[in-house]
């Protein structure tokens, strides 16, 4: 089969964890798009610009793996793009009841609509976007969280935020 | 025996989820009592007067049902006006947890008022005033979530927001 | 309105939980039925006329409190016995997710048939009848757990079991 | 891609929930075999060859399904029978905590080895084989729980159980 | 063994619930302190000041107590101040998640540094600042959530906020 | 101060994770007691002697660690024994619910004995004593899952169990 798959989320900025699920993602599926909400509301640290950058930077090596920022109803979206399944890695310690609410939310939306779960390497388990940007703002080591080739710029971007 | 509840909430929009709830009450208790909470802090999207309205117009069919705008505390309320319990839905996929300690906090404040929690209908366990709202927002369709009869009011209120 | 209700269990043995689920109970309902259930397939510490016995000797002083024994399918006895809603105390240090999944199959199997759950008092949320047997049948105190007219008879039961 | 999964269950009996799952994926994947764990330790109500049986005849009209009967470790199967993931339906009113160390353990027995959990329908959220067990056992109506073509024999075999 | 722990926290303001943890870890442990976090983000209602007054008024009987106004990242505070572990209350009805990620979280940036829970007291379960902010706020009774000798003045402040 | 705290368990047998917690508890506190529960009740695989060999191998190298084996109820023994809190390790994906009964249960027995819980090793928050009972008995690689030095023999008895 060929089959199309979303990632979504505000990579404000791309983790670890995120990487792992766009990784594992890549390799049961033929092509995974990693949608970047564009987020009005919230005021990101990142622009959609520099969050669409450093994912294209950090998924390079993986061919079927593309990068789109996305606006409006997610459940819309994959409906105009041929999108079959949403992916999302599940973490112990977070928001699952809120990850439940939204799959049936949009399972209702548009029923043909998959979402999947990957539960999270244990190891990134405990990993979140703000939990990153925290602990650069206030100068602590962030270099087992973020990618390696994109730290600098993370770091030197959130200090003193 | 002659019981009079409160069904309280922002009710901003009410959704096919609170008519459950309160239909159901009403079934059961001589007096529901619909407290919309004021929300002097929140912002909402409908007015006070507009939220008591649609829930009026939705809940006309049910004789022992009234609407009233509150304000304050919940559990002086209550001692104020006779009421001897608070009905909630409690949705599986959502803030148990909250609902839990607001009741133990207003069973402290007033040891004689009880607050009871009904179980959502399996289809309406994921519905949220503020899920409708994002949906609304972004033009997707809450034909299921909200009430026939006040559909379209909702929709032109919350489109582009 | 003229109102019964059900508080089903197995009450082996019954804890000051059960009591303060029933008494508050009866302050809302006009009929108070507390269902013991047979279970054939457990084997209980104490008979069901055992159970039954001790819980009318702590619901004496409740004159809309009746005691039955009970068996079969909880949502048919309902039916049948003109109950409109189930009541059970909801401890959050406990099995939420089955009463949740209990409360929605019953609603399937009958769906006039309502469930509603009392929040236990903040100090009786860690009591269970089988830590109350435990805790016995080793020599503890569990005159904090058990009423105090049905006390020792529990103890003199439980010990060394 | 060519993705083979496995869908492991004890399928005793086979529920309208499981067969949601199953055909969820046989739409995802290219290949689904469903894993009827042999459990030699529990006393299944169904032989191992009832279980199958059933579950083919619910699948028939599915022509990438198979079913299989499994015993040993599933991590060990999935790496000698080249299968890509585990799917398993995540229902929000049950054991996900199991489940998720399920899913860990698995991933370091075997690394390359996926778990992709789908959500359940809203409306089989409540289901489970151990629930149709005994609600037909003690003659009530499963007729919602169970798929219609084989709805007669579970009835006949469960009842009086 | 001569052990350092830290109470870290808002403490906005201080409640019976966080008397209690810090009251149980001062038996523990030779020398506790108490954490305030500055919060340059969240507007606080009592200033840094204040809730430093307040907090050395209600641990004043316990000598190895000291309190401290706090900011920046706990883990490098810990490693700068040799504290050995970040002792914290766990209410069943709370953020259990977001604690252990932080927990996870600081070990990683840590790796010896230790975080303990200790459980609420049953009766401070339902406990919170943001809670007695809110009771106090319309004139609620908070005397059974906050400390004697400073009620007054948290009444004083939050009325009317 | 001078502190004695209890690592209570069933040891069936001792994993990494249990490991884990006994030591960072030796690293806290000056003398720990692991209690080793003869559970008459339950048949366990390796016995109460095997269990309380098998931890004094892996924690031979911690000077204030000592094995006992332990029957009764736990606050009575910490009661009688000195024991000043019991030590327990938290799994994110495990029976948070059950220890927090337990927790408040000690305490109303024994207030003066406390529950301290540890957050377990991201690496190690999905192991128990079961799963590698499982796991060893179907011939599954458990060197991950327990100590080194152990290994072999654990692996000798539980396979074909």
């Amino acid at each position: 089969m060929n089959k199309t798959v979303i990632c979504p989320g505000s990579f404000d900025p791309v983790t670890l964890g995120h990487l792992d699920v766009i990784t594992r993602a890549s390799k049961l599926f033929d092509r995974v798009i990693v949608g970047v909400l564009v987020n009005s509301s919230k005021k990101p640290i990142f622009s959609i610009d520099e969050r669409i950058e450093l994912l294209k930077e950090v998924t390079e090596h993986l061919n079927n793996v593309e990068i789109v920022g996305f606006n409006g109803l997610l459940a819309q979206y994959c409906e105009e793009h041929g999108v079959d399944a949403i992916v999302k890695g599940l973490r112990a310690v977070t928001d699952f009841e809120y990850e439940f609410q939204m799959a049936l939310t949009n399972k209702k939306l548009n029923p043909n609509l998959e979402t999947l779960f990957l539960t999270a390497e244990a190891d990134s388990m405990y990993l979140s976007s703000s939990m990153v940007r925290e602990i650069a703002s206030m100068g602590g080591d962030i270099s087992n969280f973020v990618p390696a080739c994109i730290h600098d710029r993370i770091v030197e971007r959130l200090k003193n935020k």
